[in-house]
């Protein structure tokens, strides 16, 4: 149990708003849950969660509302009608979409006397409602101290970034931008790995030493980046840009797809054609900014 | 001390050539350095190695010859006419390049009698010589017996990856690509970050988050590319899309370059143009390779 019992309802039952719903219920508050299409309510009305027919039923049954669909088109289209219902309540909206949209939203929910959050999922699906769940929220202050011992339900990292409504749509994103630039390098890493025959699994150790190296990496590219400082003496650009042209002729002559390379290596060849093979690989920073 | 006092050559001292040889030192090894600019042999003769004044000095002085330049045309210019004198002894090339130059190196070596071990050093410059250091290596499965002991100067990680000469560079050149695509990744989760005012250092553990769940990721992406079954139960291909594109219209909007992102975008609407947007993000890799 996180904080006292509290009303609960969850509107979007797709894997993630299931699980959020399944989160609330283990956590012993009062779950109403909404689906566009109904059948998704059973599972969690098994497990206790009452199954409203209809969006203004389950808006009314709650005081806080948690909203989790493919993006705010989607959330708009169910909530612009109920706007009266949901008046007086707190709307969270963990939808995952653009600053700009986070913003219109809060700024909708304030036009109708909604106490407003917006929100961002940060980990996959098995994570929610784990110590390692790492929900983001920006907006209201009030709204987040009320209701942040209900959120906490959600797991064991809740973040509250501030007053600025878009601000977690923002880090949402920027997470995201890391993430699947990741993603993308860890399946060409495979790819190209994987044209000597061994299997995938093989080279899972390898490609975790990567991930080992990263979390320093990171702390010290932001004291380059705050100090607009980016010192090459670890390894400098214009050895890196040569070392990105390897990775990209190895799989070109493996005939692999080699697009997310082949923009890294602009990048970095853009940085040695204006001067800066010589400091670090942070200093790509300043190009993005341009 | 690692494995008994042993002679070793390194040839080109550059950052992590003069790293190498300061390894060697820590542990006791008769160390002898050239470098082609003879100045970046001092610092390490005040540490008690010996400054060859030639390439054919530096290689006739030790067993064991340590290479680490730019590229395979910088340590061919000096390695191929001193073979006479390499003949008999173990030349390890810790140059990062494509498998195809190694693959060369090792025949030229072969075709001169000298025992050959390709490598590739997976650390930043300070890891080298500590409990972290990870050097790869392939080629003559008895020089790697033979020398593993000295080599264990290195690091704590060293790991011989079978007797194809090339396959040390295949796995550098796919680990690099998975670390530069995140780190171009990283870069642009900063600069997004930052266009809201806040320092990148307050992005640091919203950066560090995406990297704790990585190892889950990596593992599981593996068992997927080896049963070639993609599940897309927790998060598919269609919803990762749109995602990524938010990502892309934010970056747009605020005059960031995004590059790199659009072609993890180009990448993920392929998927989902070809009928997989059902998919999990794994099943890309299939994309890759053709």
């Amino acid at each position: 149990m996180t904080g006292r019992p509290a009303t609960v309802t969850v509107l979007g039952l797709g894997g993630m708003g299931s699980a959020l719903a399944r989160a609330f219920l283990a956590a012993g508050h009062t779950v109403t849950v909404w689906n566009r299409t109904p059948a998704r309510a059973e599972p969690l009305a098994e497990r206790g969660a009452v199954a409203a027919a209809t969006v203004e039923e389950a808006v009314t049954a709650s005081e806080l509302i948690v909203v989790c669909v493919v993006d705010y088109p989607a959330s708009d289209a169910f909530l612009h009608p109920v706007a009266d219902a949901l008046r007086g309540r707190t709307l969270v909206n963990l939808t995952s979409d653009t600053p700009e949209r986070a913003a219109a939203a809060a700024a909708w929910a304030a036009g109708h006397g909604i106490a407003y959050l917006d929100g961002a999922i940060m980990v996959p699906i098995p994570v929610i409602g784990g110590p390692g769940g790492f929900v983001i929220y920006s907006g209201s202050p009030q709204a987040y101290e009320t209701h942040a011992p209900t959120l906490a339900a959600l797991g064991g990292k809740g973040r509250y970034l501030g007053e600025d409504p878009a601000g977690a749509a923002l880090y949402d994103l920027a997470m995201l931008g890391f993430f699947y630039s990741s993603m993308a390098g860890l399946m060409y890493a495979f790819a190209l790995a994987g044209t000597n025959g061994d299997r995938a699994v093989d080279f899972v150790p390898y490609a975790a030493e990567m991930v080992h190296i990263m979390p320093d990496l990171i702390a010290g590219a932001a004291e380059e980046i705050d100090a607009r400082h980016y010192p090459g003496d670890l390894g400098d650009l214009a050895m890196e840009s040569v070392g990105i042209g390897h990775i990209v002729e190895a799989g070109r002559a493996r005939g692999l797809d080699t697009g997310v390379l082949d923009a890294v290596k602009a990048l970095t060849d853009r940085a040695v054609t204006e001067g800066h093979g010589g400091d670090g690989f942070a200093r790509v920073l300043e190009l993005l900014k341009r």
